[in-house]
């Protein structure tokens, strides 16, 4: 029979159980090279257009015929709210006057948007072999049409209650994600970061509930981690911060310099960015406005006023109010080849009767 | 050489590298099947008086010769703060109406002890063999004092910072608790509590600071989980919450009945129950007072005038007021007895190389 990991790699036409968790920020030439590893390269969609992931795509594919995996956000685009947005803007008034910036003249960064008809036509045009979803999963005629074109489903899971939902609803594996996390915390039933659960515990409760390959993320940045995982009962590993120093990723200077000087206890989970709960390496905004803040409008609105300072700060070379995604576990991350962390990552399971 | 696992059981004198973890409420023979069983039992004495702890070593001792744990709080006992203390009192004052108590002549229960000279000359006395603290390490001269006996020492880390700070201070082992864990965080450097530590992160980055034992503590219930944290690089597991079910334990109804029948997702970090960060299975008091109450006092001094309100509400069948400590791994304990689930916790060992 095999163990899980073997399954899942059989399952997914894989040589190494180990997904590289889609991030907004490296390079999509970072996916193509862990695809051409052997692992699961993931191309973060969400701030794409249908035509810019079909460039994406046919790029990777031109680079390697191994499978790959688009992401996608499956949110609902909140109504407009003039109060808090004019709040928020009042917020950060004191900011963009310090850069100089014209509030009237900011151009915000491209939104965030859910999985819709247009990508979805995308999808069944490009047949890409893997889609995953974040923040649960897009409207049933929808994924009936992403299965209907051959692709495999990943949803994440937060909490064992959303990996039954994912599980009832037919995908083909799910991420189970620990608070350690770097990004965006996948959470959809439940919106109360308190009660968040810990890799080491989420990882078995999901496998213990669900008939499907279990992913574990959070904390995991080396093979011993990897070992960690495999041993909790999960089929693969997926894993972001740890490539982000790789040299296919192409990390903007401020993001790679905060993650080369930040340790085990300086990350938090803010809203600022975005709106939406997600873990960062603190800086200037999340702690002056932040972590959390109760004015920072739904997401993804909350985005579109921080870009400009977010411009300006790069511009000088800081990274005060950029989103320096990273999971708790990021102070293990080294420089080298995405292919050579991919491996180390799969030795993980050597350690492993 | 042999793995930090077999030096960690040498330099200890153990069977297992299994820790009970120290917890006020379960009976003092869950310490001695523990240690009877060739893991570490540990006795949590910060709520006891010097002769309640006597009295307790007495017991273990005549039930086995093997090693075990006497656990002490390191903190400092903060002033009065009557304006607080008014507040919170006021803030209880709905409840206090509820259960007809009359504030005036409800008794406070036992206060949660700082380690001092007094339980110093108990400890050189009964030379456990081994003392753990939480909250830090208490004065030098007290910890030489303890040293002097011969005990090996313990210290609680919740960050690499305080793993180091611990190290420096000639601790014999590290308990590298993750967020996950059940009971009171140890933290003692950081009070911040967005940037706690999952357990998967944690461990490896103390592993990798700290040139001691590392005992991984947090989330951790099942073989699994033991293998897990032996995959990281930890030399023995500290688990607590998958110990109260064992009938060594003699847990309350209440708490009993809680923890057979909450979920990954039940738990939070909490100040209301002793005014410090813990970890419990989410209840009235928890929902309604916080989880994390500004107004709460200092630690221990939020623990006294809640304590008439849990008197009363399990004198009625209800743990709406009690602490229901809990990891967030909670779901995963079993009952049976602490013999069979140190060996199994053990026997995650097995699965590794």
């Amino acid at each position: 029979m095999g163990n899980p990991r073997a399954a899942f790699c059989e399952a997914f036409g894989l040589d190494h159980p180990v997904v590289q968790a889609p991030m907004i920020g490296p390079k999509p030439a970072l996916a193509a090279a862990v695809s051409a590893a052997g692992g699961l390269g993931s191309i973060a969609c969400a701030a794409m257009s249908p035509e810019g992931v079909r460039a994406e795509v046919e790029a990777l594919r031109a680079r390697t015929d191994r499978p790959f995996a688009l992401n996608f956000f499956a949110h609902t685009r909140p109504a407009a709210d003039a109060d808090r947005e004019t709040a928020w803007a009042r917020r950060l008034g004191p900011y963009y006057a310090e850069f100089g910036i014209d509030p009237g003249s900011a151009a915000p960064g491209p939104e965030r948007l859910p999985f819709d008809a247009a990508m979805a036509e995308v999808v069944s045009a490009l047949r890409p072999p893997v889609v995953s979803f974040h923040f649960g999963l897009p409207d049933p005629d929808l994924l009936a049409g992403v299965r209907a074109s051959g692709c495999l489903v990943l949803g994440c899971a937060t909490t064992v209650a959303e990996a039954r939902w994912l599980a009832e609803r037919g995908v083909d594996g799910i991420v189970a994600q620990g608070y350690e996390a770097g990004g965006h915390r996948g959470m959809f039933l439940d919106r109360d970061l308190a009660r968040q659960v810990g890799t080491m515990a989420l990882v078995p409760q999901v496998v213990d509930a669900v008939e499907l390959p279990v992913i574990a993320a959070g904390g995991i940045a080396d093979a011993r981690g990897a070992a960690a995982a495999f041993a909790l009962g999960a089929a693969a590993v997926q894993v972001g911060t740890a490539y982000l120093l790789c040299a296919e990723a192409g990390l903007s200077a401020a993001h790679r310099r905060a993650l080369e000087t930040s340790g085990d206890a300086d990350t938090a989970v803010t809203t600022v960015f975005t709106g939406r709960p997600a873990r960062g390496i603190l800086n200037r905004a999340m702690r002056e406005l932040g972590p959390i803040s109760p004015d920072a409008p739904a997401f993804p609105r909350a985005a579109a006023a921080l870009q400009p300072l977010r411009a300006a700060a790069e511009a000088a070379g800081s990274g005060d109010f950029s989103p320096l995604w990273s999971g708790q576990a990021g102070a293990l991350a080294r420089t080298g080849t995405a292919a050579d962390l991919t491996r180390s990552l799969a030795a993980g399971a050597d350690r492993l009767r």
